[in-house]
């Protein structure tokens, strides 16, 4: 086990901006690329992370921390950004998620302000008895997956581009 | 095909920045983090994307101009950075990796100074014939692998700490 709030909240803090610095100002073409048919372009994968902030982790956490394990919390759709329909740039939207999560952070800080509510359990409709810091871990870890699904999404772009050389990058497999 | 020389190099010119951003002042905790034995922490990551820059990118497209497919170019070591001891901080490289890159866009820009260099052909020592736009776009997917594998890296830190949300995190796998 690795879980320290504070390093936890070291990566939460950094993917925003990073995000912003990595795909403000990219073509059209990059942005709009995706994996194939049914998978998400960049900027859909940036809707996904705005609206997970949203609905998703400090509701959660809220949640648990309201209702403990007496009651279930309502599951996350983690297709709901598709069906809305956005068209701001890809900057505003990074900004935009800047915001909401910076919120989140003094949040997660002001809800988690002694070790031991880290250790609070809710009640999640599949897996049943989860705690706060695995909550939190899997936020982090979330970040992190949808970095790697961005990365993986435009590394593809060039999958025929690349060549003999596709055979050396696993990432297009 | 979707290579476009002014397209890739928006991704080239990102990366060290995001990475600069994304990794700049974390707990060595993570930096120092891999993904088991015989793998490479997220610092060992950084070390090899400047040795790539050192010796890979901008030789290997100068090779390519200079000897076309009459001499196969040296096969780059991608493990070099391994046997290299080099204890500069994490910031320290990243804005060495900065430094490099600038210079090899520089040097990009002046050699691809016409659209038809992109076509000049070299000798691959395993795969043959080989373009120079399959370079450079190799060299674009390959930013994209490592910055997938830096998340993947961070995210396995955590794969006991999210408890049963362990089933919905691919990248855990």
């Amino acid at each position: 086990m690795h879980f320290h709030l504070q390093e936890a909240i070291e990566v939460l803090e950094r993917t925003p901006q990073a995000l912003a610095l990595f795909l403000s100002g990219l073509s059209a073409g990059w942005l709009q690329s995706n994996e194939g048919e049914g998978t998400w372009t960049v900027t859909q994968v940036v809707d996904h992370f705005i609206e997970a902030e949203r609905t998703n982790w400090i509701p959660r956490l809220e949640f648990i921390l309201q209702e403990g394990e007496g009651k279930p919390f309502p599951p996350f759709d983690r297709f709901a950004h598709l069906g809305k329909k956005d068209d701001a740039s890809v900057e505003r939207k990074l900004e935009q998620f800047k915001e909401l999560r910076a919120l989140s952070i003094a949040k997660l800080l002001e809800r988690m302000s002694e070790e031991k509510l880290l250790e609070c359990t809710g009640y999640h409709p599949a897996f049943g008895v989860v705690k706060a810091r695995e909550l939190i871990s899997t936020w982090v870890a979330h970040d992190l997956t949808h970095i790697a699904q961005i990365a993986r999404i435009m590394a593809k772009r060039y999958s025929a581009d690349v060549g003999p050389w596709k055979a050396y990058l696993g990432i297009l497999k």
